[in-house]
C-alpha cells in the first residue's frame, strides 16, 4: 500500500505539469518508500570518489508503477536490507553495482527505466538543489528529449500534511529536545561557557535517543548566537535554540534561563514572547489563511513598549525545517489540519540580549495541539 | 598560514591541468579551511526548499588568493562563527543572503569572483559527485567559457598524507569505536538480536564522544550483515563492523565474539585472519608499491585450508572511507609515510559465517603503527 497521500502527490504534479518525480535525498526516499533508506550510507553517503545515490521514481499517471534504484553486489546487498525492513510497496527494483561512481550508474539506470516506459520525452522533476551534478548530467545524457524541473516544492507540499505516526515522532523529538535543554540549564554554572553548554545539549539530546542537529546559544546583552568562550554569568539571560532528529523528523525549540533571577526587563520581554505565542496559538486552526497568521504574530510582537525589538516567524516543520506551510505576508494558502507549524517569538533588545521562545504545534480542525510544550517557563537556576 | 600541503595540491592540480579547485563538501571545506564549517548546517544542510552551500575556491597559480563564499544575513552571520573559530587563512570572504535558494547564489558569487580574477575561461575542478545540480547549472551559466572537471581525485590525493593532528583524531576515533564494540559484546546475551546489538553499538560510540556512522552485524552461519531480528545465540560467531567519526575523521573496524567458546572452525578462520593481518603489516612501510601490498594480502588469505573462502581488502581512510591510497592489482602508486590504510581480512565460510578482522594502520618511514589496536582478540562472553 502506498504509504503517503497519493492523490495529493498527483495533484501537486499535475499543477506543475510534471509527469515523473525522481527523488534522491535521504528524507524524500524515506518518505516515499515508507521509511526505508540503506543504513550504511544514511549518516555519511560519501565513499571512495563519490557518494551513494538511491532513486525513487514515481509516474503521475500510475503511481503503482513506481520504481526504486539501489545497490546490490557481493559486498553490499540492498535487497537484504529491504527484506529486514519489511514489505515495501515499490516492487519494481533495479540494482547497480559498486564502481568508481555510484551516482552516475544510478542515474543511467533511471534514465533507461523511463525510456523503457516510453517516458523519455516527458517532464521529470528531480531534486535540483540536492541531486549530484554528475547524476544530473547522466540523466540529461540518457534523456536528451526530457524537460527537467525542480521536485522540491512538489515533495514539500506532499509532506506538509502529517499522518499520526509522523506527529508522534515530531512530538517525541520535541519533548526530548526540550527536556535536554532544561536539564542542561538546571545544571548550569556561572563560569560555564556557551560552548560547554552547547556540548552538553548535544550529549543530552543523544542520551535521550535523538540525533543532535544544531544548537544556537545567546547570552545577553549582545546578540552572538555562535557557541563561544562567553560565560553564562549570573543574572544574565541565556537562550538555547536547538535542533534534533528522530527517524528523520526534526525538532526546533528555544528556551530561556538565567542563573539567579533575570532582570525586570528580560522578564518583561519574555512575558511578551509568551503573550505573542498565546495570541498566535489562539488563532491557529484549519482554514486560517497563512497570511492572517503572519499578520497576527507580527502585530503581537511589534506592539507594546518593546515592539521595535520584536520579531515573529512561523514556519512548517517535519523532515525539513522551513517546509510548507509558508507563513508570510505574501502567502496565498491556508492552514490545513495536521500541518505542523513552529512558532518563534523573540526580542533582540540591546540591554537584555536575544530573548526568544519557540515551540511547535500541530493544526487541528478546530485549533492546535502543542507538540513539545515541555519546560516552557523561564528556567531560574539557583545561584549557589 | 595554509593548513595543508600547498605544494601537493598544486602538483595534483598541474598533473590534471586544473587552474582552480572549487570545493563544496563539508569534509573538503573543513580540510581546506583548516577545520571550519558552519555548525548550523553541518549535520543537516537541508533547509526550506534547498540546502546550504559554502564554497572554497583555490587558484593553482596563487594559493594565497583563495576565496570563501558563505552566508551572512540578519538571521545567521557566518562571520561570527569564523570569529569564534579563530584565525582563518582565507581572508577573501564573500557572503550571500538567505533566500529561496542558497546553492544558486553561492555558485553565482563564485562565478563572478572567478570572472573578476580573469579566470572565466579556465579549467575549474568542482566536486561533481557532490555539487548540487542547480549550483553546477549556475556555475556554467556564469562561466560559459570555462571547462569543468572533477575535483574529487585532486582533493583525495591532497588528503592522503596525514598530519599529526589528523592521525591523533584517527587514533582516537578508532580506539573509541573498538572500545564501544567490545563493551557491547561483553554485555551480550544469547537472546539479543543483532538489531539490539547494533543499537547498543551506536549508543556506545556516542557515549564515548564520537558520532555514530554505521554498523554491520553478522551471526554465523549465513552472511546477512543487515542488523535484524536474528539472535546471537550460544557459541555462534558474530562480527560487528562499525564506523564512527570524530571531527570529520572516520573509524572503520571489525571485531569478533561469541557467547561461550567458538567452534574449532571459527577459531581456525579467525587465526587465519590474524595471521593475514600480521603478514600484511609486516610488509607495510613507506615505498611499498600498493600493488605489492595487494598481492601479499591476497596471497595471505587465499592460501591455507580455507583459502577459497578468504577475502582481502585494504583501502585508504581519513575523512572519507576508501580514499587514497588505492590498493589493488592495478594500482601504480606506492605507500608514503603518514598515509593511513585500513586492512580487512575475512573468510565467508558456509559453516561458520562471516569471520572478519579489520584494523587501521598509519604508514611510517620504516613500517607501520596501529591506530586502534584495542581488544582485537576474539571476545568470549561467559555463558552464564
Amino acid at each position: 500500500m502506498i504509504p503517503f497521500d497519493g492523490e495529493r502527490l498527483q495533484r501537486a504534479m499535475r499543477t506543475r505539469q510534471v509527469d515523473v518525480v525522481l527523488a534522491s535525498t535521504r528524507h524524500n526516499v524515506r518518505y516515499l518508500t515508507g521509511g526505508y533508506y540503506l543504513s550504511f550510507y544514511a549518516r555519511t553517503p560519501r565513499f571512495g570518489r563519490g557518494q551513494y545515490l538511491s532513486l525513487v521514481g514515481i509516474p503521475e499517471s500510475d503511481l503503482s508503477s513506481a520504481f526504486y534504484v539501489g545497490r546490490q553486489d557481493g559486498v553490499l546487498k540492498e535487497q537484504d536490507y529491504i527484506d529486514v525492513f519489511g514489505p515495501m510497496w515499490i516492487t519494481n527494483r533495479h540494482w547497480i553495482k559498486r564502481g568508481t561512481s555510484m551516482s552516475v550508474p544510478a542515474a543511467e539506470t533511471a534514465a533507461q527505466i523511463l525510456r523503457d516506459k516510453g517516458m523519455a520525452g516527458r517532464t521529470i522533476a528531480v531534486e535540483l538543489p540536492f541531486l549530484p551534478a554528475d547524476a544530473f548530467e547522466a540523466l540529461r545524457r540518457g534523456l536528451p528529449e526530457a524537460s527537467f524541473v525542480d521536485a522540491t516544492p512538489i515533495l514539500a507540499e506532499l509532506r506538509a500534511v502529517k499522518r499520526p505516526a509522523e506527529l508522534e515522532r515530531l512530538a517525541r523529538v520535541h519533548q526530548v529536545t526540550a527536556q535536554a535543554v532544561r536539564a542542561v540549564m538546571n545544571e548550569g554554572r556561572p563560569d560555564q561557557t556557551t560552548r560547554e553548554i552547547a556540548a552538553r545539549v548535544e550529549r543530552g539530546i543523544e542520551e535521550r535517543g535523538a540525533t543532535f542537529l544544531y544548537v544556537f546559544t545567546n547570552v545577553g546583552p549582545g546578540f552572538l548566537r555562535a557557541p563561544s568562550s562567553l560565560q553564562w554569568g549570573k543574572g544574565r539571560a541565556m537562550h538555547v535554540d536547538a535542533g534534533a532528529e528522530i527517524d528523520e523528523y526534526m525538532a526546533d525549540i528555544a528556551r530561556m534561563g538565567s542563573i539567579g533571577a533575570p532582570s525586570a526587563l528580560a522578564t518583561e520581554l519574555f512575558n511578551a514572547c509568551l503573550d505573542g505565542q498565546a495570541r498566535v496559538r489562539a488563532a491557529v486552526g484549519a482554514g486560517l489563511p497563512c497570511r492572517d497568521l503572519w499578520r497576527i504574530g507580527t502585530d503581537a510582537v511589534s506592539t507594546g513598549p518593546h515592539g521595535r525589538y520584536g520579531r515573529f516567524l512561523a514556519h512548517g516543520l517535519g523532515m525539513v525545517s522551513h517546509e510548507p506551510p509558508e507563513v508570510s505576508e505574501h502567502t496565498d494558502g491556508a492552514l490545513e489540519a495536521s500541518m505542523v507549524v513552529s512558532i518563534e517569538t523573540e526580542y533582540l533588545h540591546p540591554d537584555a540580549g536575544h530573548i526568544k521562545l519557540e515551540d511547535t504545534v500541530v493544526v487541528t480542525p478546530t485549533g492546535h495541539e502543542g507538540l513539545g510544550d515541555v519546560a516552557r517557563e523561564w528556567c531560574v537556576v539557583p545561584d549557589a
